[in-house]
């Protein structure tokens, strides 16, 4: 995967042999047919996953991309930018949202240092090219050739993960400013006006709103991105940790392997991702609807149904954490409940 | 608890107290001001519990009851009778749906024997009084004295459960034709038409739905059920299994334990229970929308909102079990993650 063309290639579709030897194996556990709805429709999804041999006891990881943004200066956020330097550290020592409710769904945490606007932290892996994005409301977030190495980057770094186990990958994400290029780019790819998609991120201020929405116009309007070429889109108005998650969600393709989105942020680069490799949709795996305002037209464009209404808008990876237990409870389904054969039990009178 | 009356004297309010110090408690850690959402809610409901004194590491079980519905004999059901019968020998050897999922998410699961038409089963609890509750078409299900035996003997089970180190309990239920019966009590108990309620269940042929409605208005003008006394409603319309599940609930409540409910069945008993004791209203945990037909209805009447959308209709407590991930993802935020006052960080540049 030396080119996107290549990492774009690797996608293979999912296999529908193994898909409905699947659908025929739940069909016979002990249970009513069909019963366990979207359970069941997870697992055969995840059976027909090339880089996938079992659906037994999956090592799960949740890839968070941190980076700073340099719109963060048009006041767009309500935190101090240096929160995302300060929260990475809470990322190594494990305090952070996303960390803990990982651990309690049995995955583990990486983040990764793609843009943070700081020295190198020690015991962080690093992807980066620049401390802290352009700001979009003045000119590119990065050059193309940024956003290529990115993408290749993160998605080799995906390819790595899996050659160590991993077999279900989570995007997270840490960026103070982050919800207003995700916002340009859900703008710009699904054709919404900006005013359907900015949200308070953060906790902005109500009255801080319009102004938000103002900036991710302006943003469009000075750097013109091409709504044909998600990369386009990704480098002049997006982010280095919206670059990563793309890489992760189009690595984790083509690997043949699942990946877990988690909220506004993770739309955007899902978006993005299944615009520069539409094959690679079925191994996106949606977690929960998050509270952000423009959450769930992009869920209508991705097509996908949320599985958890928990009203989150952390960030971080931290409803992809929550969502593991739904993919832990697919594979145990699959792989341990009995079969009606073996019961003596036929369903119809 | 000798008396229902003791049982509902027993439950008491939540302690607004402890639930201030954990808000409090919670708007320090590490993450933006309320952007775990319902995670958040959900901790602070938990903490306000007076029979838990932590958080941590709490035990879960899924109590199960398992029970057969002399309404099976009007045809109302797909599945053989028997099969509630070889369902619960499943149920003891861990292969059943909600014994994985249970197992699954670090929970136990207790099967009960409370009316199961068949002889004493070896290993298996009972707290039985028949082999089968009457016929609702043609008479009561059961007499009130044996409702009031049975919700006690239920609750009591749940506070030797407790007593065992038990601190979140499940709603679960095994019965073939007790839709017919849950779908009779939310009838009553919230007014509405049973057309609105009744549903497939356990995939009844479409063209047998009219029939099943017909069975369920016929159940409650032949017995005429007080829909102002919700014993009298479980014990004309409903079964055993119904009845122990409103036992658990209030018992929980009495115990000033959570306890999650599962789909139709659950949502049945939690109204009976809330009638019974609108107390136990907050120690009620809602897990997922089942995709039986009357669900919506019984939810707004409960003024419950699901946080798990899986399409499930099998019952057994399957829900139940999927939804203690966010319980023990709560009690993780709670309990693990980090303090901003430890961090260096403020929320507001």
């Amino acid at each position: 995967m030396q080119t996107i063309q290549e990492l774009v290639a690797a996608i293979r579709p999912l296999d529908e042999t193994k898909k409905n030897q699947a659908a025929r194996h739940i069909d016979g556990l002990v249970k009513p047919l069909n019963s366990l709805g979207r359970l069941e429709a997870l697992a055969v999804q995840l059976a027909g996953m090339p880089g996938l041999t079992t659906l037994d006891d999956l090592q799960k990881e949740i890839i968070v991309m941190c980076a700073d943004h340099g719109v963060y200066q048009e006041g767009v956020a309500y935190s101090p930018q240096q929160v995302t330097h300060l929260q990475a550290l809470n990322m190594l020592k494990g305090t952070t949202g996303v960390c803990v409710l990982a651990k309690s769904n049995h995955t583990s945490v990486l983040p990764v240092d793609i843009g943070i606007d700081c020295e190198p932290i020690e015991a962080m892996l690093t992807l980066k090219v620049g401390r802290g994005s352009g700001n979009i409301a003045q000119g590119p977030a990065m050059s193309r050739a940024d956003a290529e190495l990115l993408l290749l980057r993160s998605a080799r770094l995906v390819q790595q993960r899996a050659a160590q186990g991993i077999a279900v990958f989570g995007t997270g994400e840490l960026g103070i400013a982050n919800t207003t290029p995700a916002s340009a780019i859900i703008s710009v790819l699904t054709g919404c006006d900006p005013h359907e998609v900015v949200g308070i991120g953060a906790n902005l201020p109500a009255e801080r709103l319009q102004h938000k929405e103002a900036v991710v116009r302006q943003a469009i309007a000075v750097n013109q991105p091409d709504p044909t070429d998600a990369i386009d889109v990704l480098a002049k108005v997006g982010g280095y940790d919206l670059v990563g998650m793309t890489g992760v969600i189009l690595g984790a393709g083509a690997c043949g392997l699942p990946v877990v989105l988690d909220g506004f942020l993770s739309y955007a680069a899902a978006i993005a991702a299944c615009q520069i490799a539409p094959e690679v949709k079925p191994y996106c795996i949606p977690s929960h609807i998050s509270a952000e305002k423009g959450s769930r037209r992009a869920l209508e464009h991705l097509n996908l149904t949320p599985y958890l209404d928990l009203d989150l808008r952390l960030g971080e990876g931290s409803g992809a954490a929550l969502a593991m237990s739904i993919i832990s409870a697919a594979c145990a389904m699959y792989c341990e409940m009995g079969l009606l054969a073996e019961s003596g039990i036929s369903l119809q009178a």
